[in-house]
């Protein structure tokens, strides 16, 4: 059976494309060290592959059922999550006052992507957990943290976040759940909530849901949204679990994937109070949630990332197993079929999925990083990190979301027929990543967050600091060898991109804010592309500088990975052109097209 | 409910691109009349939608499954089988003394394009059949037509194709099953078959297999393959079916989608002989299996076609129903929600749906069509017509089975998380799509048929066919009003083209069969996307013209079709250029990486 993550990329990302052994010279993570590291990111292969892995067809196959009033899962994600929790990993970014390790952000990120890759589904209920604690700790009170988050850190308690509703999903202006005050400081909720993962389980004894509400008499739109919390079961003065708190499952959600997490419609405040608690001050409950949004986002692309890194693992082991055809060469039917790993479409196959997977590793790692660097880097470069980070995020949700489907559907074509079938992995991580562009904002969001929002933010400063970053690892290539193309071709998006976002942002005014984002997806196409560029180059400038006193074994490896990059500048790049072209010119065609003609 | 098939569209494509109407000026169509075209695509329509559309959903939930030795299905596939077997489709285009309606064979793809859409699995069982049949009829004896062929034009039998075997999928070159001379004049075939679809099932009193092996002592490879046909059940003196042949069911498989059509390994000459009778000249199977591959592969091409187009009318009604968000000028958060149509982005993923399924429809009629004039159209044009359809069946094939899967996927998009439940159809219709790059000859095999042989074929004749007919098509549509975008841009495209296609076959020589074969699928899909911009062109100069004195209830629709164009001309067509690039180039990439690299 084929590897489900590649611990040689995980190492050469981490620690010599990014500087991830420096970390410990950050007060906060003073002691640590890369040994480190490398042990816990062992401990989460040993774990996702023990207990994650094992039950990932099983889960698909077997979907969430309510049964004698409970949702069943499979047996295998109860004994996953213990496995989970007893690692330590639901608290080991948090303060070693809270039992945490204060492990970074990135090192975090990397563990987490051992579990995405083995089993997204399970890997769902503790990751959903961690992004609600990691909300109470930025925002509830001492309080909240000792009723709700501490039994989340310690495994016990699990987490939600509650915002869509059945007639609100991309539009959570209109949401609808009301919060009514009872007089003594907490509030009555009532509303439907709908898609909510890991809404109703057995897995722990209790479930806190993060709920969007309005408070009675609030305005309308965004500025009347509040942010409460909503237990399952309300809890005993001594901390413990107690009686219902009235939030009822309304429906279970039956998905083409990710069949493993559990996906609820809940009412809440049926057949009595369901109670919350504000969490810091009423009409700021989306901005909370936005605050959280760079991280949850990051997930969701990460999550992508290792769907279709699991799924090119699979494509490349089939391919170097399965005998089909001969070279065009070989004229003799009596040869023995090649691997068809030997036919250059398959390798065409190959290297896209391996320049999708390791181009989107690349830059959810990155990313993951600049998160660390917000609070633990220096300080006058962290207001410069977070514009950079926001420009960043709508791509690194969504470009591997997109590309990843790409890759898993060239996997799917290496595997032919085989790959169609439940006999192998692929057709499953198929299934499971096509919600990847639709949750945590779809593709159509991410694209006019990018171009309405974030390229025009603190007058274009995030846009400046990332092409300062670009020109930085230019320049570190010049002269490299076995950089030129990528070097070439992205020096050619970047002067395409320059253009189109210089024409576009000028003609903003005349064109109105519709007219103005008919595009956006272009420009996210357009940026996406152009960044995941950038980090072919980067990898490329570290394996250069790494093939110079590369043992035997690794230079495949550095090797791989200049080729890699050089098929990005040479098949990928040039589809930036037309994205930018169709942006300068600010093309009418989709704002012209009239319903009534479809 | 969403309609499964556009009416209006059948009919511009059949009767206002194509001319269908005149074909009954042709002998073998004397008396017929686009009213009697029109009759039995209304009958097709009912059938389809009273007998396949109902238990779509409920066959992919239900896959086929062994149950007391015997393969059962859902109950809704016996009577749709039993109301198209009823309607006279199974022999609607044969000759009348065989009981048929000498039916274009455009209008009987027209015909079977309802059943596609309404229910791709359980249209496979008389499809399959259909196939069967038009093989047999081409190239079996009087007497095995007889045997064989009449029970299935009256829908008693059922039909298979037995190509590939474990070992050998897309390398048929590589077959072993055997067959050893009885001395009776029959056979003894001995092997596995692989990938059968309708392969056991008991919708037929008998399944006729078209099996493709080696007379014992024939040579290796291609040369020495063989067709049989080898019944399911022996027959009778009398025609009835007897005893067991002996071909086995080894197993099922189990699929992403296309759930219903159940899909099988068999056994031949398990536990006693199963006897088959040769078809036509010993050596030369794939010699007629391909005769008839235009056929099966437009039949794939259109099923993609019909699959996009039902997701594209689904996710059309779900954005005119569905309100969420406001445009960007709307400010008040007290306005209500507008239907989602009413955002640009969401018009651009229903536009590129509408192009891609459009463009397919277009394209896989036209092909049809084609089938028609090789055998009833000018003889003196009918070695033209043969070129060109060998040089375009390749990209009916592939270019909608690809295009349909990103139209699907934008589907998905359109409805958000519900098109990723099963409350809606588009997440069945994008499972059982992506079967079809690999059903059939792979994206792989397609790019090297393309450039590998039809390119060159004849002296490059149907190339220049087809460069003739596009020619004509922008003749015709000059000074024409609201075509000018498409016209630009087909010609641009064809420029490219023809420099990328002139290069590389210059190269040709000095590259050596394996690199000149390396950028196969970017000349797929630098012609393939031309040739759907040309269909864009035909649809664009046929609304023109009927714009003049269309009535206003027509007027919507032609306008959409010329916005249609613009779009496929302004967002797609500027794709060739990079694909024509790397073809020039005869980029080395993907032939010089080694598979240590990966």
């Amino acid at each position: 059976m084929a590897p489900f993550l590649s611990k040689r990329d995980l190492n050469f990302q981490l620690f010599e494309v990014l500087s991830s052994a420096d970390l410990p010279t950050r007060a906060r993570f003073a002691g640590q060290s890369r040994a480190d590291y490398e042990d816990i990111l062992g401990l989460a292969y040993t774990v996702a592959e023990r207990h994650f892995l094992p039950h990932a067809r099983e889960a698909d196959l077997n979907e969430p059922h309510v049964e004698g009033g409970k949702v069943r899962l499979v047996p295998g994600a109860q004994q996953a999550v213990k496995a989970f929790r007893e690692a330590g990993f639901l608290s080991a970014h948090h303060d070693e006052e809270l039992g945490g390790l204060q492990l970074p952000w990135v090192i975090m990120q990397a563990v987490m992507a051992h579990f995405q890759a083995a089993n997204i589904s399970t890997s769902g209920y503790p990751f959903l957990t961690i992004g609600n604690a990691n909300l109470q700790r930025e925002f509830a009170s001492a309080e909240q943290q000792q009723k709700y988050m501490l039994p989340m850190l310690e495994g016990r308690w699990f987490g939600t976040m509650a915002l869509s509703e059945p007639q609100a999903g991309s539009g959570l202006a209109d949401i609808t759940t009301s919060a009514t005050p009872l007089g003594d400081g907490t509030y009555s909720v009532r509303g439907s909530k709908m898609w909510i993962s890991g809404g109703e389980h057995e897995l722990s004894e209790n479930i806190v849901h993060l709920v969007l509400a309005r408070v009675k008499g609030a305005p309308a739109g965004v500025k009347g949204i509040s942010l409460f919390i909503v237990p399952r079961y309300r809890v005993n003065p001594d901390g413990s679990p107690g009686e219902s708190n009235n939030v009822v499952l309304a429906g279970l959600n039956h998905k083409m994937g990710y069949r493993g997490t559990t996906n609820t419609l809940l009412n809440f405040g049926e057949g009595g109070d369901s109670i919350g608690e504000l969490v810091g001050e009423a009409g700021r409950g989306l901005a909370y949630m936005f605050h959280m949004m760079n991280e949850a986002r990051i997930g969701v692309g990460m999550g992508a990332v290792m769907l279709g890194y699991a799924g090119y693992l699979a494509s490349l082991e089939y391919a170097r197993e399965r005998r089909q055809g001969r070279p065009a060469t070989d004229r003799n039917p009596e040869s023995q079929p090649v691997p068809i790993i030997g036919h250059a479409d398959v390798r065409r196959l190959l290297l896209r999925q391996k320049t999708f997977v390791e181009g989107g590793l690349a830059l959810g790692l990155y990313a993951s990083s600049l998160v660390d660097d917000l609070t633990t880097g220096p300080e006058d470069r962290r207001s410069d990190t977070g514009l950079l980070l926001d420009l960043l995020t709508p791509i690194v949700k969504s470009w591997p979301s997109k590309y990843s489907q790409e890759a898993l559907s060239d996997a799917i074509q290496v595997l032919g027929g085989a790959g169609y079938t439940r006999d192998y992995p692929v057709e499953q991580l198929y299934r499971d990543n096509r919600l990847n562009p639709i949750h945590e904002g779809t593709e159509g969001i991410q694209g006019n967050d990018l171009l309405g929002r974030k390229l025009t933010q603190a007058g274009g400063r995030g846009l400046e600091v990332l092409l300062g970053q670009i020109q930085a690892d230019l320049a570190a290539s010049e002269g490299l060898e076995g950089v030129s193309e990528i070097r070439a071709a992205l020096t050619t998006a970047l002067a395409q991109n320059g253009k189109a976002i210089h024409t576009i942002l000028s003609k903003a005014p005349e064109l109105g804010p519709d007219l103005f984002l008919a595009n956006a997806n272009s420009a996210l196409e357009m940026l996406g592309h152009t960044v995941i560029g950038w980090m072919w180059l980067r990898q490329a400038n570290a394996a250069v500088r790494a093939l110079t006193n590369a043992r035997a074994s690794d230079t495949d490896f550095y090797r791989g990975k200049l080729h890699a990059a050089r098929f990005f500048a040479v098949y990928e790049l040039p589809k930036v052109k037309a994205h930018a072209d169709l942006l300068a010119a600010a093309d009418r065609t989709t704002f012209d097209m009239q319903e009534e003609w479809f």
